[in-house]
């Protein structure tokens, strides 16, 4: 590239949104990233990464690249959440590397929040937001803020606190701008300021700020000190995690992940494949317990994987209906989802039994057949769907997340309880009326 | 109630948060809300149904116990785009006359939203937001900032329009506070201001909120004309209600209605729960087809749910990484997603195999019945695992959402495919032993 060419990829890039740039940044190779750090400023650069949906294990290594001068002005840049988030995946040695570039200030911020777990309101949190004392007036807050505006991640709230930086309240931009410059901040703040515990796990925080429709939300420490906040941008990344979360779970399976290559595919898909595994060969140990009715009444096998098998769709209905309830209502009464679903049970499991009867007797000329067919598709369904409700309860109570039960664990426990129910109810029927 | 209690309950009520207060809303009996309406000014009731996470339908049985007046005051406090919820639920005589009691340009504002179709930008965005024209200066947009902060949902962002209120630009708060009073806006506004069509789905206005981390997107018509804005709050809701929606659909189940009676909750499993039985028949009639086959080696009874349900577990993995992978990723490569998946299907199932022959063979004695069952559980799980990602595949290109397939459908699908491996394996290899 020339000079010329060069300012004017600098100009077009600048001109794009700071996500664009980073789609961008991502598609390009070694030489052409080193070329970009040439042409950007590490400010410039920063915007790019503060914007990026990359892995920050993606981003760190962006970061060997660099001069450390350099890599040492883009982190200062950055917002600190961002960084954490970058330097709390490396490993120590490089993470130590990296906070003795940064400046004392902004090397204690950092050290200060890559402490925090994973998934709790500190390793969310941002330190730049815009804080003042009840003691100000609004004239000087809005000083602050003119001055601090380029700096924070958020304007529209500003945070108060007392002379021992114990949250106070909270300012919004238009109580700043619809307020004279001479009343005092302690006068013009809400003082109701709903806040969260630095160790509060993410998930609760994100139901927060989605039921009362915050922009942020303040994080303090057990005695009510302002250690920072968190942008409802960080929680929509939550949403997006935790559904997903569930969404894996379901399937017995982790869908987010992308490996390029299939042994790790592979790899990752197995374990739980094996488990099952197992759990369906003490179904096979059972029906070869029965060998001796299957070989008598051989067409009894015809209809293993039709009860199985809807038995396991309905388990699969009320498990996922359970987890979804459990996670959406605090208030939930326990008992009447139980009761719900024996009575939803009874009910699916009687017309689906009456149409397997119908069909399998009008089918094999047989109405006891049907009957003995209809009437364990019925029992199935009815213990699927109970079991279906009743694993993620019991996981709840235990203290485990219900969302961990998984669509193909119940099918395959299901398929032992219908087996079982199925050669009990046939051989009992069929012995008398082979008798 | 007393004069005095009645104005304990109305102060602490009103030091509560709009989303606390409809909590306790909520909870109240037709008598205890009569007295609210009483107690409340509709500006004050106006707040807690904008915080409300109910059902629309229900708010609208609320406006019907009020006297019309005090019904039309409270509508017209509301942000519009949840009066536009509310009365576009209702039947349209119910509609008209909410229409006829609003002021004329709430009312047009009201039915100009009122048409646009469910889950679009115009169905989400509110009028109430900050205009101003590119010919103003900061000192009079700032004016008008203060004038109208306390009606608008936003002040964050002003938007920027010229004389044919074509949107050209947009003024954050902090460029407001920033700049001096004498600037014209046009000098000081961001001119590259991203808006989204007024007809444009919901999803994929959530997706560019997300990824360039928004507070607000403003909407427009064809001719670029400034419709209204969208605000995150509403955005996350849709996140909230998409994902909810892909978890039910992978389980063939609308986990979101809650229903307090069980026959209504049957009625919605048992659509899906029937039309897989008949996919569980055609399973049934071809395992008939080879009952010579079962009476002459009953043992081979044993294995039929092991394969079938092994094979719909690997099936429903694969459909799950699919259907997330197609939905997150709009660069994707089929092809890539398609021969990986290939290549992961033949290692989990030539692991699983080997697995199965071992057990089978060591159990049974019978290392020729291991190597049938376990050549038929890879084969199995090679063609689950393929269907589970091509069917989502497919329905995208036909333009159906990938995510109405679901995994009891590929399991009820899968038990077909396994059981015509399985018996034709079975039948091929025994023939050789037994002669």
């Amino acid at each position: 590239l020339n000079k010329h060419a060069k300012k004017k990829f600098r100009n077009l890039f600048l001109s794009l949104h700071g996500y664009e740039q980073s789609q961008i940044f991502a598609k390009l190779d070694l030489n052409q990233r080193k070329i970009s750090y040439a042409l950007l400023t590490p400010k410039e650069l920063a915007n790019v990464f503060d914007d990026t949906e990359e892995d920050p294990v993606e981003t760190a290594k962006y970061l060997e690249e660099m001069d450390s001068q350099y890599a040492a002005r883009l982190l200062t840049e950055m917002y600190t959440d961002n960084v954490v988030d970058i330097l709390s995946g490396m490993r120590p040695i490089k993470q130590r590397k990296y906070l003795n570039l940064l400046h004392g200030d902004e090397a204690k911020q950092v050290r200060d929040l890559i402490h925090y777990e994973d998934e709790t309101a500190g390793s969310l949190m941002t330190t730049e937001y815009i804080k003042v004392t009840d003691e100000q007036t609004i004239g000087s807050a809005m000083q602050q803020v003119k001055r601090e505006a380029q700096e924070a991640e958020l304007v529209t709230y500003i945070y108060v606190v007392n002379k021992q930086n114990i949250l106070v309240g909270v300012l919004s931009v238009r109580d700043l701008i619809t307020h004279g410059d001479e009343e005092k901040v302690a006068n013009v703040m809400t003082t109701r300021v709903l806040a969260v515990d630095v160790n509060e796990d993410q998930e609760a925080i994100a139901e927060q700020v989605r039921d009362y429709n915050f922009v942020a939300i303040p994080v303090v420490n057990q005695t009510e000190e302002l250690l920072g906040i968190i942008t409802v941008d960080d929680i929509i990344d939550v949403i997006d995690e935790e559904s997903a979360e569930d969404y894996s779970r379901l399937a017995g399976v982790d869908t987010e992940s992308v490996t390029r290559n299939p042994f790790q595919t592979a790899l990752k898909r197995l374990p739980w494949l094996i488990t099952l595994l197992f759990l369906g060969m003490l179904t096979a140990t059972l029906i070869n317990h029965f060998e001796g009715l299957l070989s008598e009444v051989s067409v009894l096998a015809i209809f293993i994987s039709l009860i199985t098998g809807t038995a396991g769709n309905a388990g699969t209905q009320s498990l996922a209906v359970a987890v979804r309830r459990l996670a959406t209502n605090s208030h939930l009464k326990i008992w009447r989802l139980i009761l719900n679903e024996i009575a939803t049970g009874i009910i699916i499991g009687i017309i689906t039994g009456l149409c397997v009867w119908l069909m399998v007797g009008l089918w094999k000329q047989n109405l006891l057949l049907g009957g003995v067919v209809g009437a364990a598709m019925a029992s199935a369904i009815f213990v699927a769907n109970l079991a279906g409700s009743l694993i993620p309860i019991g996981m709840e109570k235990l203290g485990v997340d219900p969302a961990v039960a998984s669509g193909p664990f119940i099918s395959t426990l299901s398929d032992l309880t219908s087996v079982l129910i199925y050669f009990n109810i046939a051989q009992y029927f069929l012995q008398l009326f082979i008798r």
